[in-house]
């Protein structure tokens, strides 16, 4: 069963049941429920599936996630096993299973939505109930027997969803961001390729979209590639500063009460060890109980990127505009037909759509920071809404990345005969001649030429104000582009 | 194919390519392609889905949408005929494919990505090619014969997607907006019954969290459904004003150009014809091609409702906090049991989920917000965006407010006699007997209470201040609860 | 003492403390303090000024919500004299300083920060303070003689903060609001008189940024006018919908505890007839007491408002954008030397200006519905909070209008001949051709043209694909900028 | 002329004309206008007053920017000289200027609104212009002789406003911070004494607003400690790491267009020296214009502060709500009285002006991200709405915080018995006794004790389940609210 059924089951769960061959029976404090027989779920998860039919997301969206609870569950029963709680056979039947789920196999079992009140006790809760069901079988017991293996007593030993769920969603997001990272160091490799492909092109720079002052095309892409790099070394350095630190061993609400006082040491450190990431433990629990602080400025920094990205594909909108009645700069690569009612107009699409995944990213960040606010006392039942829009900012922004690059950036060609004609035709040129001729002759020049609709240069050899020589020498890319030495003023 | 394979061709569209047996090919501008035999989309879906990657959430999503499109193509294609541009077997063609999808038919075939650029175009031509497709099986023709009947040609004659989309997006949100009205008209009715059932519990009310005067329990629950039967009125009046109003006819930037003078009066009256609905003719196309005021403020009036909610379900959770460290008024069913760790306990969960509900929706009114001003000139080509955001909300609220309904409001019961204990051993009752026996004496038996521990009334008795037959009839409830005719001062 | 200085005793309140010649002690429930001899506001209204140093905006910057507070406390006190509560001597003197501040004097007495705890009480206070000691001295006492007449006892019977407040405020922005609307009002005209006088300019539409088909500049400019002109008729229903249904006579928690039960109806009915405003009681008085709904859906209206002028003033810089690297088919009036580096550069100052107050008034609204959702059980403590925002959006917003208006609009200029040129030269042009030479030709002609540099009618010509008489009626501004009977296709 | 003063021009601007004595005229590229004759600024100031009259807010609010620009000034001014640009005599007099400026004097001069179009164009000219006529004044000269000194070429020698302005911006924030860390860093040590006040209170935690299992109060407030330190530590990372790069030198559009190629290391390591702070030059000048990602982190990370704060404040709320029928666990100090109506009632009134900051502050930060989104091509002409907030979000949540541990966390006192009460009744006390009564005992005894209202040690007293010893060693303190050894399970 994929993930595709698995959302039809979340849309119409009372029509799977039907279909199912059989149930079995299973009970908790509220009563019994009929269970799927082939279902590695149990009655908590079926519980939380009939309570919450909101985003239609399940769990299973989001692999790393499911990997990253397996990897808690795993370091949990490790640390219990070395220090007598839990006796071998168990501890290798639930290895088994975690095994299994960190290769990405019966992910479709997680199946709760992401939005859910209990903070996060459902997934929780699903995590141990198709652990100790995997474990089950490997025991060669049949599912739901928990007398054999309890989803409780022996695959949440020792935890809380408070502590082990807070630990999951840090380093399912640990486990994550390289790709994020990896897409945008391949963005902005390909817009410094582009730098340095119209290093030589001249044209004119903008500001508050007036003609300003001459650059090149090619330093205006090296700036893309520049802004964006200060965020990979950002992120670089906080996604571990944000999620290394996690609570594990804290339990209920950070005193680490009924844990093992060897316990927490232990399983952070088997879960360091099995998930490759340097975990270490809060130095104050109980704040780490409640505090939503990383996911607040890690999702700002999510929301810098997708600001930054937005602007840039704002600039690139408006430098291919045109082409004939815009700036026509740049040309983006047709993507797709833009009109069927316009002959021959192309659109920049894929811009137009990274600016919408910027958009809902920022909405996204302002969702993350209602649910910080709304922590009470000891705990923040709105993390699961905080786990599910970081995971969903972070998967938009590395595949509208993607597409930017691969469908955009690397095919982006320049026009450059038009941004040389732009440059000799406008009137920001006088600037470059401000130190030889005067401000008092620039500004005159300058009016003339907008009246006039003539040309700077014209203007000023016409009046002979500079010879053709030392114009030219002036007007020269390298020249107009980087602080020169200048005639000194008086 | 239904609506959950499709999911798994987004996100694995190469893989079901060569899953296919066969393809056709179909040729744009762009050059050739080759589409899957048995889909009814062509090849600018195709295109769209390889350019947009991002949400994972297709159209067939939001079926209502679906069927707005197609009414939408149904209305021009009438329109089209009665003016003599389209022929009878094309229109007969166009009417049966049109009928089907209105159906629920063939919404699969809806797959591109929710967020896409090209502001609807590729929404737009997944409606064209899909309709074109099943409009050639039934003249007998082979899918991909476009010369027979033509996507753009035909199926999109006389539209643009500057006009076609948005009346879509309009009418899709018209027709859905019923469900969200009768979801939050139940959950009022369900908070009315429980004011009914609560009228006669006395409780303490409480102002800043502090204890402040006498009121019932029925009076809050029924201030509940006073709130939100405001905005079921507003939402009732608002959203025919701001969506009936529609721009077909304009087609590319409102001027109309290339359309027949009589042609957008005949397409709006039939598509009000067909939908039901009492749309009209936007007065300033230029205007209305561009304008997204009307979903910036039905998005607000959402996020008003989603506020009033989480209000609303911040405060089930302090009344029920406890059940013996909180304020315990009332009861809420028990949904799920809460914690593996602690033994008994039962958790706030749906209004938790509501409250993240709300959270979400607040986001999307910021995503609604930004990508509205980012329209520029004749159009606003973030719409995708805005249209996603604005059926998501709509459809998240009314899961949010069934489950409240369900999963909670019914279910709620009161500590009668918990509530009354509160409010005899209130300071704040002192308040009812101010004019009984002065604001000094008040202050003092207040002050007197706070700092030994004792009640209020136990004090008043002690001093004689008032007979027990007075102080009996000054704290009936009745009398407590409302105003009334108290002595004169001074 | 003006509100200049008063800002310095916000920022200084000590250093005024030592210039004031003497003092006069004034004594509540937590003690006694010095207030200033020469003060109006009494010992609340000090501890709310030592409490609360944070905005620095003190309330009397909002004059008509200090008209407001006066307005309430004049409607209560004739509904307390005409029940028998208030003798007459009292009722007149109380009525004197109302007219006071309503006529705009002593307003700089209004000293408390905006933002303040307590949900207004400082508020109510400072102006109950400053009315009991204006009546003093009308009665002939001194400045704090309360035993003569009471701030609480006298100004402020059978009010609480908690109706009284609320009530101010709502009917504060109404009495604000037509001064907004005469600024909206105004704008759209100049906006309209633009349309008119550009109505026979011809230019390019343009969707995506890319060339679209033609249009007039009049109609891009009416287009500007229906869309403010929707907000205007918008909030001249919304305003009074929301504001009008106030909570006076609720009391404490909307019981109305302690009010005599004939009181709600008379302030009511008062309260209208001394502001002209046509008030009404709210139904349900507990619901009213804490529902913010009201302020959040004006907010976003005013949102909704601000969007579409940062909208359009980015319309406006993209259209003046240049002189020569632009679009530049405006230009606006230049209001201040653009740059000292840059010779003759003029800058959109003016438009610039209005999207940042846009942003701040979408950043209000935010803090709107934050404020909003975080009400609780019978009150919403943050109402402070609301209230600066919604008056602080409303000036901004007016001012910010008539800034446009008469900084930018009325002086704005057309740059016919350019406009005229970029569509001789555009390529949409062919879309216009498209009925008459039919979609292959068009597409071949768009793509020839785009490739070679040359224009569309030059190859048309040179083609012979329609002879000159057509094509210069095909091209008449009037025959390409709204539907017309084209031949029927095939 | 003060502040105070200045705030009544800028609502009033017309008015102070005719009370000035006289005038001079000043003249630039658009005409001539009357400056007063005692106003150190001049006349582009005076234009950008009439243009922007919104916000009523003048530069002078914000000291240090004024410093900043001043610090700048001064460090341009010695590169220039040092390089041979700017003589003897003019650095002299502008050198005394800038000095007294940064002094503190002549602040009131700078009169233009916060809020302003042409991208700091303004504030830079009021900048210029304030330090050339003080400079004229110490040559002896009148204000206005501009040909002796004049405010482009002298003052703002080898600068353009684009980088000037962003330049002093950065310094202004990284001068103020300091205060703000003062402020947090007494905050911390506040709560963290009260977490070694209250260490011996042993409490009932809670989670989703249920009783969970206990903790000491002071492991509470030890937690609010942390969460804070946490920001302060981060804060004083991330404050020089965000403001230390400055683009001064890259002059107009960044690139150095007619700046001297040694001025940028001079002018940088000068106004390294004159400030004292670690100022670099941004490597990549062009990007470094334009850029506003720096802001937009640091307002996020201000924005995690206030989130922080407002829950706890939301915490203390809850923490004090009562006195009888809530939590009431704590007390906070009575700052006023909270009701007229209500006798001895007494609100946690500065918890409340906390949190309505703390909206401000994520409004400002909605507003900052908008503006920064906005940025077009080589400049973001948004950075003065963008530098207004960032001042506005430090001086508040830096008044905000110091109001909070004055006004009420030094204050705090605890219900030391009313909290143990609360322990010895709560139900969660039964999962201390879990690990030796086990967990279906445990259940039994919790549904038994709330039931019947009975509690949980009575009970296991009464079935002999644990002995009165073992009991009251399990329940000691130290022993409920860490980790500890328990008997192995089965």
């Amino acid at each position: 069963m994929g993930v595709a059924v698995l959302t039809a089951i979340l849309s119409e769960p009372d029509a799977i049941m039907s279909a199912a061959a059989s149930f079995r029976l299973e009970k908790d404090l509220l009563g019994t429920l009929e269970v799927p027989a082939d279902a590695y779920y149990g009655i908590q998860t079926l519980r939380a599936m009939h309570n919450f039919r909101l985003s239609g997301v399940p769990l299973a969206h989001y692999p790393k996630l499911v990997i990253a609870l397996a990897m808690v569950k795993q370091a949990a029963a490790d640390a219990n096993h070395q220090l007598g709680h839990l006796d071998g056979d168990k501890h290798a039947a639930i290895s088994q299973a975690c095994a299994r789920l960190i290769r990405g196999e019966f992910h479709e079992q997680f199946v709760v939505d992401v939005i859910q009140g209990g903070a996060g006790t459902s997934t929780n809760m699903n995590a141990n109930e198709v652990i100790a069901n995997l474990a089950l079988e490997a025991m060669g017991r049949a599912k739901g027997d928990y007398q054999a293996l309890h989803p409780n007593n022996d695959v949440n030993m020792a935890q809380s969803t408070n502590d082990a769920y807070p630990t999951a969603i840090r380093l399912g997001l640990l486990l994550g961001h390289n790709t994020l990272l990896a897409s945008l160091d391949s963005l902005i490799r390909a817009f410094a390729a582009k730098g340095e492909e119209f290093a030589g092109i001249i044209k004119m720079g903008r500001t508050q979209l007036q003609d300003a002052v001459p650059m090149t095309l090619g330093q205006e892409f090296r700036g893309f590639a520049t802004t964006l790099g200060e965020d990979l070394d950002r992120l670089k350095r906080l996604v571990p500063e944000m999620l290394t630190e996690v609570n594990l061993g804290g339990t209920a609400i950070g005193t680490g009460i009924n844990a093992d006082p060897r316990y927490q040491k232990l399983a952070v450190t088997r879960l360091a060890a099995i998930s490759g990431q340097p975990l270490v433990a809060a130095a104050d629990l109980i704040e780490a109980s409640s505090d939503m602080g990383a996911f607040v400025l890690l999702s700002a920094m999510l929301k810098r990127t997708a600001v930054k990205l937005s602007k840039i594909c704002n600039d690139l909108r408006l430098l291919s505009s045109g082409p004939r009645t815009g700036i026509n700069e740049i040309n983006l690569p047709p993507r797709q037909p833009g009109s069927s009612i316009m002959p021959g107009k192309v659109n920049p699409v894929i811009p137009e759509a990274v600016n919408q995944v910027a958009f809902e990213v920022i909405g996204n960040d302002l969702a993350v920071t209602l649910a910080a606010e709304a922590g009470q006392l000891q705990l923040n039942v709105m993390e699961p809404l905080i786990a599910y829009k970081m995971f969903d900012s972070m998967r938009l922004l590395q595949r509208a990345m993607d597409m930017l690059r691969e469908h955009c950036i690397v095919g982006i060609t320049a026009n450059a005969a038009h941004c040389q004609h732009l440059v000799e035709h406008s009137i920001g040129l006088v600037t470059a001649l401000n130190p030889y001729i005067g401000y008092e002759n620039a500004t005159r020049i300058a009016k003339l030429a907008l009246d006039s609709g003539r040309g700077v240069l014209e203007l000023v050899r016409e009046e002979q104000l500079l010879d053709d020589e030392m114009l030219a020498d002036i007007l020269r890319p390298e020249n107009m582009i980087a602080p020169r030495l200048v005639p000194l003023r008086g």
